[in-house]
Order: structure tokens, then C-alpha cells, then sequence
């Protein structure tokens, strides 16, 4: 109801702000005899952290996955499992501005519009530091998903409009961008620092694709699995757009172009990206996502104050200039846990 | 949790195949005191009727809402409204073919391989059909977000390629394919006529703006205004797509250009489309939905049986050429629905 | 949210009321590929039916299930199943008093102050009349058990102060108070004809009986075996009580009596009534129901207006002189229900 | 799904396990700019506290609240608020017997049956330390309706067979049985003791009366106020029997008896213990809840172990006599819990 959970099945439940005592997830509905030790979330959290690389934030975050509950002896129990990742060094003292400036393209307006009280804090409850819980938590869902062979990747085909020519996945998570095309990933690099200098910011698009999805996970109707993936990938911060298979080209086809052939050995392409009727059709299920430049900006900007009155704002400090490094571990965490979800639910179809 | 309910306090549930006797919904928690009679539902049902115009199938379908629940000498009561629209004139001989064989493009597949045992007539559970029922329920979305002032309004942007070069709304609503630009309007249908003539079908982009929306709309996190309103949108069957804002192009974007400026008199521009943090900002709602072209054409098409050998398939009969005219009272259904489902949550926090 | 569901994966929505159209239920996530016919119906509308016997209201219903949607070639699809049973013979008029008067001991009063505005006619929505639909879900709740051998069985083990004193379940289905006493049904028989005499009515108390449960379910905490069954039996209009296993004697127990001993061919009682921590231990499930006696009697009442002025109510025509007889098959088919839906839920944590 | 939430816009689920690193509870739902702060929790967790008389186990919890989240400048933020709940000193040792054999009347049996995998230490997670979390969710559920007056009370009538005479509520408070009456309370304390001595435990019945609730509380159907009050003191886990207003009594009334009759000035008697039809009807909510003795005594028992192989149990260590003094603020907390949540359900149908 207050928007905080997530699935039906598998089910999270994520808490806490980003300069509050930290961040973390319930999972209600993990099956028991699951194995799970901290050190299983070491790898993604890193991929996540920001400093990892020069475009993000080089904010000191351990972020160290503590579980508070649902493991015993090293195996879920079946019993809710709570995730808790500690903020640390967090100072909060550069945002006392925003207890009277709203920051434009933030939350603070509508946060402001609905509650009237807020933890204004680097964001509070809709700053990034949020998806540290569902990253954790789809550690959880791959978790599920291993045994079946399930695989969910995601990768950046677009930084500040330099658009990866060529997919090479093994060189998209050696990189700092996650960009499968090294020749893109330079230019990348470039336009972000030329961003930085200009005291501006970058948006792009990532892609995930999942190899290994049985047929037959989603509902029909309104759960329909990509109906999901949308919801899933548009709850995250920065996404404005989001397209399945095809997408928005498909608009432009034609039907005779736009139908996958079946054959005895599976579909002849792949148009509709994995999914048909809302359900998936066995063939690899390939997303988009759409994420917009990051909103904290060095340069002057008009807002107003709680009253509404006229003010300038220029930030200070130092942000991330793109979401999309850090996002691409996020989308891969969210396209785990709805298919994490959709397949215990399909259990009970059975 | 087998997905035909959507929403959370305005909650419906549909259901229905088109071959059976009819589609329906039940709607769970609409206030009571709320004026409605069966004559409510005609122009909306009228909107999406198919045979209302020369490119979608003339199966002559009255479409008359009765309201078998809920409603007591013309006011809501509070308890569950079911709206049934009966199937008439239905003729499933020709479906008999989709017992063995799977449309390329179409559920068939999916729903064998998730059910095993399906109502094929004619898309059963999958079909444009039930739609109908969701348009019914639109009409009493409608009806709560009345008083607040809230308007939905939907219209093809583009269609089989061709884009509106202009908005004009008014025009929108009387040509047959909701398009708001006269001079495109012409060459969709010159496209149209031409796809029939090739035995193919053609897809398109619709957008929807939504005027009077309060701000505070929407909850954090998962349940996001704009995550919400992504999921209603690609539950509908055709759409591959969406976009909030400036959706794809935000990718594009620079932080300096894509941030809105806030005044005292609201925001300098709406790339945001009316959601900041995925709660409204009291500007206009933007989104935009790509759809497919129909997967029903007259071309021979590649594809197997249920027991997996290659077959071909030439389906006869009228379909649609695209989804699109229908598609647009659908998405105005949705979005309502998305919204008074969160106008009712919003009064829980207050 | 507005209270017309049950159920987490067998999730069922009840619709209609008293006087409108007629009564109905959707059910939402009922496995494919089960047997479904109207004539799987009749036997348990018939146990319901009012008119069975002297004890009820001779209105004449024939209740007969129609099946909307949801199950094609006489199998369930997986996609909602809607069930209807249409009212007939139907005449408000004597309920026209209703519009100003609350009767003592319905939800007259209590509707009035929440809604401002119902269906007033023979109950509307809070009419015994929507157990109907609930007996249907039930039919097919009972479908989903039956291949694990679980049977549910309910009895009237106390009418009017009359106990039954021995336990014979065929006894019990073959008369009209569903007593298992020979005895106790023929006293049980003369306390109804005194209390209609004296223009009264009377409670008493049901039993139910599962047999052939399986040990493992039900969720730990909220959503325990026992909590929802108790919920199911409450959510009935007339009951006042529930209890599981040995109930309020267990009050009075000490540890040493009231622990069921744990044998290598099971536990060596069953005060537990089946159910330990919340999850079925493989013993039979009993509990009890304390069902309050009708409250529409022919004796003149105190009551007061819609304004709150003073008013007397006397009630004409024929009701029910108890609920017993009636409530028995509503109760079997809410234990089934619960049953049906922890059954599904419990694949989901294999 | 998994058992481990409660409520649908007043919505918590807890977690933790009696020896693990703590319980708590994330509360989602709870309105902006409500007060609240660690010193909130104290005299309700204190009430619950073992060892707080010389009947409960003397292990030495501060239960000392911490706030993870939710809570801003020491005022809701409409966000999710955490409470966590340390485990302290807690020594595993004595449960290892666990390892192998099931305690008749615990939940061991059918947890390991249910997921095979359980933290079996001290009950885990079905261990009376669960209740803790549920308390401390009972102070937030208290401030939300704190001010419309309505006020929640739990008191002891029967413990071990003795039952309380007089009500005086002043000097509930006072005794550390909460019993009302004095010379009830003396005579408690002597049986406590004697079975204490005799390696046994005993039962009791607590009777809860909530003053000050407004009519209009509840939903029709499933969700009746008395049906999920029902569930919330069922899925307590010691509780066996629940009761509204005459509750069992109401069976042998006659309706001249059990109807309530009404005036201009409200109800002249209750036996429908303050709710008609599901809702609340302005008067007094009273509930009682039939609770069973501690399954752990210190006499030797009847089990078998994990190979349904036959065993001896005779546990060793200090165990509560009766779970009644205790239970009585999780009474309290669950009826809080279900009224803030029908009260801020309410708000949607305006």
C-alpha cells in the first residue's frame, strides 16, 4: 500500500534513508535450504559501490551486507531473511540547505507535496542509497534462479549519446562503464570528464538480457512478466523509459516483419523479446531502459523555497555524473527478483 | 497472485475469454455515493468498439455494460461493482485451426506451454477483448477523479510510421484514428489501406496527457506514480514500450537540460513528464506507449504444432490492421484507473 | 482492501447482493486442468438451500451455479473462474421499512454510519445471501483438495442448548440439522417449532472436521493454519466464537494434560486440534463454531430511525429460526478454501 | 504469502528469532508527522518483559527499541519505520537436544515437517520473543489512534481454573497478572506457584475491551473487524479459543436475548460485544482469547525424534508457568494494530 514491498511471492520489503543508520530489505517468501553467507554479497555491492570508478561519488561505502535474520547455519530458513547495510561517514551538514530549497529534478518537491515531513538528508528515503537493499536482495533472487540456469545480465549500450557499435559481455564487466564496446567505452570516459568540467551530467541507456528463462513464467492480464520487468525498472530513480524486445521500433514494423517465426528448434528471432501474451517464450528476454542525467548539478539553477518563493540554488560537492554505471547492478537485481517471483509462482499453477 | 487484479484500494479484477459469454470485472473498493448508470459506459465502449472504423474488425459487437453488483438506485454502495459485458455473435469455427497450431506473435504458445489447457477461441483469456472489461472499469475511475478535476486524454502520435507534425486535441476525437493532426491522419489511412492490401498490419506510438493532477500522487520507492503507470500500460497486450517524459531522450540529455526548473508559478518546462521521485508534481502527466502491429495477418507464416513439427499457417478472416485506434480508450482506461487507485491511497496519508 | 477477497493464491472475490441480479465469485488462481461442471454444484447449493427444511426460510432458490468464465471444455484454464448464482422470485417491497428503521442485531445500523447509502433490501450485501457464492468456491476448493485426500465435514453438535450427545457422521448428513444425534436432532427439532411459536429464534454451536490433511501447513506468525481458519469461520455473519482443538477447555488444562504426546505412529491425542505453531501436524483439524441465534424474530423491538428518533420494530413475514442448519455447508466450504489456498501456498516453499 | 505480514495500509512484518541477533519489525504505512521516539516503547515492552514477576522466565531482556528508519527530527516520515529489538545474553547450549527431538505442543514438529531447515534455538522464529516486535508495532498502531480517543485494554479473568470475580481496571495495572480483581489475583499467584513445584504449567483466558471506537470500523464480507481481530489473537501463538461480545454464550441466547436494542442514546445492552455486521458500532469492542499453558514443563514426556524414532523429553531449565501475564500487551498491541489499520482503511471510502 505504501509503495515499500515488491512481488507477490518472493516478496521484499526495503527500509531506511541515505544519512540514517542504513539502508535495508526484508525478504518474505525465500524457500528454505537456500545457502546464503555474507560474503555472497560482497561481489555485486562492489559492483554498485560508488568510488568504484571516477564518474561516481567516491563516498567511502563499506557496504557490508549484515543478516539480521532467515539464515541459520548458513541455510535460509523459509523465515524472513533481513538484509542491513550500514551507512557510514555520512555527513549530513551539506544538505541543511534543503530543509528550505527543493533541488529541481529531485524529489524534494513532490516529497515535500505529500508528507510535508521529510528527511531531507542526500535524498532520505529516494536517494540512490536505496537500491543497496535491492541489490542485496537480488543476490536472494539469483540465488533461487542458479539451479534453473537462469542468467540475467546488463550492460550500458549508451553514455551521454556515444552508443556501444558492437556487444562483447565480457569486456562490458571488466570496464568502469559496464560498456560491451571498448571503442564506445573510451569515448564514454571522455564525455564524462568533458561533463564533469562543465559542471553538467549524462544520461544513457542500459540493456539487460536473461539467457536460460523456462517458458511459462508470468500471468496473464496484468502480471504479465513484462509488465513487470516494466514496473520493476521504472521504480528505480532514474528511468524514464523502458522498452521490451523491439521495443518502440516495433512501432514501426510490420506485422510480417514484427512476428518471430516458430520453428522445431524455437523462435527464428527474437522481436519480441522473450515474452509473448505477457508470458515468457523459453528465448533470451532482452530489456532497455532508458535513465536520465543525474539531477545534481554544479551550475546555477532557479527553484523556490517551502513558500514557494523564488530562489537560485547551485550545489556543491561532489556527485556522479551519470546514474548508469551505478544503475546496472540495480537493473540486474530488479529483472532477477521479479523472475525469482514468477517462478515460485508459477509453483503453484501446477 | 495469478494476475488478473490490478490496484491496491480501487482494485478490479477481470475476467472472461472472448469466445465464452462474455468479459467482466469486479471492482473492489470504490466509494460509495458515486452516481452511475449503464448509460455511463456507452461512449467509452463506443470508443473502443471494433467495426467503428474501416481498419478494425467489423464483428458486430453491442458492447452494453450491465452492472450486476454494487450500484443501488444509481449510487455506488461501497461493496464490489461487477460490470459484464456479453460476448454475442460469436462464431469460434475458425479458431478450430489454433487446437494444433501456435500464431506466430500471439499467447498460443505461451499458454500452452504455461497451462497446457487453454481456451483458444480467438486469443480466449489473451484477447483484445478483455479490454472491454477494462475500459468499463476506466468509467468509474473516471467518475472518482471527476470531482478533482482530472482529465485523461489519449491520441496516436504515430502510426505505421507516420508521425502528428501538430496537436490538436479536438481533432483527435472526432477521426477515426484519434489522430491530432489532420494532414497525418490522411496519409495513416492511405497507410492503412495500403498494409490490407499486402495482407499486413502496421503498429504505432500513442500518447496520453493527463491535465489536473494534484500533486502528492504517488508512493515512493516501488510503487511509484511512473512505475505504476508503465506496468498498466505494458499489461496491455500489444504495447512494447514506455515512456514518461522525455522517455529515450532523456538518455540524450544533459543534466543543465533535462532538470525543470521550478518558479513560483510552477515548472519552466516538463521533461519529467509530471512525476519527480514517482510522485506527481502537479504538471501534466506525458507518457508515451509503442505498440506492436497486430500479429494476426493474412501471410503465410513459419510455425509448429503442440506436439512441436513444423507447420505453416495462413490465417483467413477480417482482423485489425493495427491495434492502435482501439488501444487508445485503453490506455485512457488505465491511467484512470492508475490514478484514482492512488487518489484513494493518498487519503491513507494524510 | 475493501474486504470482498480471500485468499492469497486460491483468491476469491465475492460480488452481488440480496435483492440485486444475484450473487457470484471470482476466483483467481485455481490450477489448470481441473474437472469443472455446473452439475459439481448442485449437491452443496442444495445443502444450503433455504426451504430444505421447516427451520428456514421457504424462499424458493434453486440456486442454481452458472460458469461465467474460467473453464472451457470441462477443465479450469488457470484464468479466473467466475461462478454466479442468479437471485429469483425476488420481492423487496417488505423491506421498504428498512429505508428509515434498523433492525437490533443486523448490520443495518453499522452500514448506515460507514457508507451513507446501501442496498437495504433483505440485507443487501450483508445478507446471509452471499454465502451462496461462497458455498461455490468452496466446490471448487473441495476439487483442488481431493487428489490429496482431504475431506472437510461439518455438524451441528449444539441447537438451542441441545448437545449432541454421540457423534454419527452419516447420521449427521441424512437429517435436516445436520446433527449426529438421533436423540439430540428430535429435541433440536422441537426447541425450533417452540421458538417459532414464541415469534423467536435460536443459536448454537458447529463442529468441522478435516481428515487427511497433510503436516506442513500453514505460515508461521500471522498467517497460521489456525489464525486464518479462524478468520474464514468469523468472517461468517453469525458467528460469535471459534475455537481450535480443545479451544477454552485448553484454558483449564495443565501443560502435562493439555500436550499431545509424540508417538512413532502419531500424536497419542489431539488436543492441539491438529495444528502446532500455526502449521497442520497431520492429525485430524476440528473446530468449533458459536453461531448467535437470528436476529430477525417477530417480536416487537426498540430500535430508532435514520434521524436517531425512537422507533419499534416488529418484523412480518418468515425467517429463519436458526442459522444452524444453513451455516454448516458455508463453514465446510470456508475450511475447504483455506485449506485449498495454504495447500498452493505451500508449493511455493518447496 | 509467507505468513510474516499483517494489515493492509497499516501493514508490518516482522522478523528475527529468539537466538538470533534480534527481532523487529518494518511497519509500511504508517501516516507522516507522528511523534515518536525510542522512550515511546519502554512501558510496553517493560509490561511484556520476562522476569517482571516471579511467574515468567527471569532472562534478562533490556528489549531496549531502536528506530533503523521512518523517523525524522522525532516524526514519522510516512516511510517505513524499523523497530529492532537485540537479542541479549542468550545462550543456545541448552536447545542443541532440539537437534533431534520435537517438544510435544511446540511448533518443532511441524516446522521441521514444513522446511526441513528451522532454527530450532529457543523456538526461533515461533518462539513468544516473535510477540516482541509485535508489541513495540502496538505503540506506533496506539499514536495513530491516540487522538480520536480510542483506548485499548487487556486484562487476566482466568488463570489456572481461577477465575476474576470483580473487574477493577485500576488494579489489573497494579498486579503482575493484570488480573482485575484482588482476591482472583492472590489465589493465581498460589496456583502458579503450586504448579510451579509440580514441573507444570497452566492456562487462562484474557479479556480485551477497546473504549472510544468509533462506529464505521471494518470492512463487510472478509474483512470484518471482528474476523481479522479474530485472526490477529489466533496468531498469537499460544491462543486456542476467541470470543466477540457474548461469543459462545450467544449460541444458547435466544434473539430476543442476543439482539442488542437500540435507542437515541446507543446501545441498551452488548452482547454483540460492539460490532454488528463486521463494523463497529460505537460501543465497547469486547474480545476474550482462550490461552493454553506453556507447552515447556519439566516432566518427563512422550516424543519421538527427526528418524520417527520413539524418545523420552524431560526439559530442563526455567520456563514461564503460564503465557498469560505476558500475552496480555500482545493483546493489547494486535487489537491496536487491527484498529489503526480498519481506521486508516476507512479514509478510502470517504
Amino acid at each position: 500500500m505504501a509503495g515499500n514491498s515488491f512481488g507477490e511471492v518472493f516478496r521484499l520489503t526495503t527500509f531506511g534513508e541515505s544519512h540514517g543508520d542504513g539502508v535495508g530489505v526484508v525478504i518474505d517468501g525465500c524457500p528454505p535450504r537456500i545457502g546464503l553467507s555474507p560474503k555472497d554479497f560482497v561481489r555485486d555491492m562492489a559492483r554498485r559501490r560508488p568510488g568504484r570508478n571516477s564518474i561516481v561519488t567516491p563516498r567511502s561505502e563499506e557496504d557490508r551486507v549484515e543478516i539480521l535474520s532467515g539464515v541459520f547455519e548458513g541455510l535460509s530458513t523459509g523465515t524472513p531473511i533481513t538484509l542491513f547495510i550500514r551507512n557510514r561517514n555520512v555527513d549530513s551538514r551539506p544538505y541543511e540547505i534543503l530543509r528550505q530549497l527543493f533541488r529541481p529534478g529531485h524529489g524534494d518537491y513532490t516529497y515535500f507535496k505529500k508528507y510535508g515531513h521529510f528527511d531531507f538528508r542526500g535524498g532520505g528515503r529516494y536517494s540512490a542509497r536505496e537500491t543497496a537493499a535491492r541489490v542485496a536482495a537480488g543476490v536472494v533472487a539469483g540465488k533461487i534462479l542458479e539451479p534453473s540456469g537462469v542468467k540475467v545480465m546488463a550492460y550500458t549500450i549508451e553514455l551521454g549519446g556515444i552508443r556501444a557499435g558492437s556487444i562483447d559481455l565480457e569486456f562490458a564487466e571488466e570496464n568502469p562503464f559496464y560498456c560491451p564496446d571498448p571503442i564506445a567505452a573510451e569515448r564514454m570516459e571522455r564525455a564524462l570528464a568533458k561533463a564533469r568540467e562543465d559542471s553538467d551530467s549524462l544520461g544513457g541507456i542500459a540493456e539487460v538480457r536473461v539467457t536460460g528463462c523456462p517458458a511459462g513464467l508470468g500471468e496473464p492480464v496484468f502480471d504479465k512478466l513484462d509488465a513487470d520487468l516494466a514496473k520493476a525498472v521504472m521504480s528505480i530513480g532514474a528511468v524514464k523509459g523502458v522498452e521490451i524486445g523491439a521495443g518502440f521500433e516495433a512501432a514501426r514494423h510490420k506485422g510480417s516483419e514484427n512476428n518471430d517465426p516458430i520453428t522445431p528448434n524455437g523462435f527464428q528471432r527474437n522481436r519480441a523479446g522473450g515474452i509473448l501474451g505477457g508470458i515468457s517464450n523459453g528465448d533470451e528476454i532482452i530489456l532497455k531502459a532508458a535513465v536520465k542525467p543525474v539531477p545534481s548539478i554544479g551550475q546555477q539553477q532557479d527553484t523556490v523555497d517551502r513558500e514557494g518563493r523564488p530562489a537560485k540554488l547551485k550545489l556543491t560537492g561532489r556527485f556522479d555524473i551519470s546514474p548508469l554505471p551505478r544503475i546496472v547492478p540495480v537493473l540486474e537485481a530488479m529483472v532477477r527478483i521479479v523472475l525469482a517471483d514468477h517462478y515460485l509462482r508459477s509453483r503453484t499453477m501446477k
